[in-house]
């Protein structure tokens, strides 16, 4: 993987398990709707024996990213550990039948892949519970130095902080990037995984790790413990203001679409419309996708924003966080490519 | 399995890979464009390499309309064979969740659990590759007698006619059935695999081994040799017209509907509107899952057929061949329940 990157994406692979199940099936598990949940192996078997039929489709937060990006032209690497199982040979397949350069070796003992249990209510809300599994495997050894050097940017997922050794692995990452004058890029993932690691973002953010921040409303407002969303973006603008190196953040609100946060200005983009909300599995991740193939392709981060927007529309009609439809067709029709 | 069943169906266990695929894809691939062709497992393995990012979704013609069947309230059981595997339970998992009864156990031994690879082409149509494994174990042990005599109407397959075994478990199950007195219903399963074994479909529905016949035009055409849709239909028609033991045929014809064949009788019936064709995998399945949910319930067949068009237009609308919309409710809507 030495060739040159647009952009290298460090998460767990995860596959995912998506059923339809009503709201008073949530209540009954004791699973908190709209969050990932980490699950044990019992759990998980347990979860599964419940649930309604599934739907079997490649996931993982950074890997959604990593494929929307690939679909959208960018030269895009991946990171993370699989096990050599059914499931591990399904993921590796997808990525690298969308384009995705993916040669970390999969684990051939501990345990099996990672998978996410994926329970959509009736209003399209996606509830996670995943069990990391193999992911736990993921260490430095698995992140090649010259492949950090030849990518633009290192998209890093918040979740990572979850598996032990793939915080060193996201360390060394940062390091290297910043060694070559590379930008590193962060996803807050998800407000209970902010609730988890919350002084460990705030700092990362704050010593200069962090060039582009992606999150949502609610992981902002998780981020610096506000109930005020406007307190919660006022907060990210002010951060490094004095510092000279600017950070770039990226907001994501939803139907009220999302804004650039940058040296203390915020810009509003809005959001595609969208023909049914099927599953909002993967919006995020895909909003990250296109914004990234804009900015490695050096368009201004305000059509990168709405070529993010048109991304997560997509996914958002359909079952499942990879796209179906040709998305850089899309991107051409709206002119955005 | 004691308990009194409406529908009891016995299938190929098979989970289903799907992939978008290019025309000229399946013309270098040399696959015959809307056929079920067989595959060994190094062709196998080398399709799923060469194809695009797959969804995983519980297959196999026989129980798709098991699956349909019982959504639509009708008590229903599925024989047909998994290895015990990620992808064999996965498959057991999806039956159960949606009310199959299923108890046949998984091999241990011998081929993985079947997989079809399924390339829909950008017209929404689908060509099949089917790598049987684990299958080809379903033996006449599997079919429990007791069962067979508390179920109304006994499914089968025509694709069981490929796994040399399972063709002794079906013969087995058209005897237990109608030695109590129950009706047996085949599908002609595919142009192809009637093909393969047209003197023995004919053998079956003259020797009066078959009392319900599901087929599409194709298939019918394939039958009786013909390149004229009508003259298919009038030589069902006169099938044992003068032996008083009227075969019942249901013959699909697409967007143009589907009729109901009886006693020297032809009642058309239209099909249901479809919002766009995404992936028709599983229309004729589901059709003959309507059908017999409103049969075993007493419902005349014309309406029966109205159920079965119903359920194959909510499939075609998406991708894989299990409902993903509450069919009961459709059904009460269309007041056809």
């Amino acid at each position: 993987m030495s060739q040159s990157l647009d952009l290298l994406v460090l998460g767990n692979a995860i596959v995912d398990l998506i059923a339809h199940a009503e709201e008073d099936f949530l209540v009954k598990q004791g699973v908190t709707k709209g969050a990932m949940q980490l699950v044990d192996e019992p759990r998980a078997e347990n979860l599964f024996e419940v649930m309604g039929p599934a739907t079997v489709v490649s996931g993982g937060s950074g890997a959604n990213t990593a494929v929307g990006a690939a679909l959208l032209g960018a030269k895009t690497g991946f990171v993370g550990k699989v096990h050599e199982d059914e499931l591990g040979r399904l993921f590796s397949h997808d990525l690298k039948a969308t384009g995705v350069r993916f040669d970390v070796p999969p684990a051939t003992e501990g345990p099996t892949t990672a998978r996410c249990f994926i329970l959509v209510t009736p209003d399209g809300e996606r509830t996670m519970n995943t069990y990391l599994g193999a992911c736990q495997g993921l260490s430095p050894d698995d992140v090649d130095e010259a492949t950090v050097r030849s990518a633009r940017v290192t998209y890093l997922e918040g979740y990572l902080w979850d598996p032990p050794a793939a915080k060193d692995a996201f360390r060394k990452a940062v390091k290297v990037a910043h060694s070559a004058g590379n930008a590193v890029a962060l996803t807050l993932s998800d407000a209970f995984c902010v609730g988890r690691y919350r002084e460990e973002f705030l700092e990362l953010i704050r010593n200069g790790s962090i060039d582009i921040l992606f999150a949502n409303i609610g992981e902002l407002q998780s981020l610096y413990q506000t109930d005020d969303p406007d307190a919660a973006v006022a907060a990210l603008r002010e951060e490094r203001g004095g510092q000279g190196t600017h950070l770039l953040g990226l907001v994501t609100r939803s139907s009220q679409g999302a804004l650039v946060v940058r040296g203390g200005e915020v810009r509003a983009v809005d959001a595609f419309p969208v023909r049914e909300v099927i599953d909002t599995t993967g919006a995020g991740d895909l909003f990250a996708a296109g914004f990234l193939a804009g900015y490695t392709r050096g368009i201004d981060y305000v059509s990168s924003a709405r070529l993010g927007a048109l991304a997560a529309a997509e996914v958002i009609e359909h079952i499942g966080a990879r796209p179906q439809r040709d998305l850089l067709a899309l991107a051409r029709e709206h002119k955005l490519i």
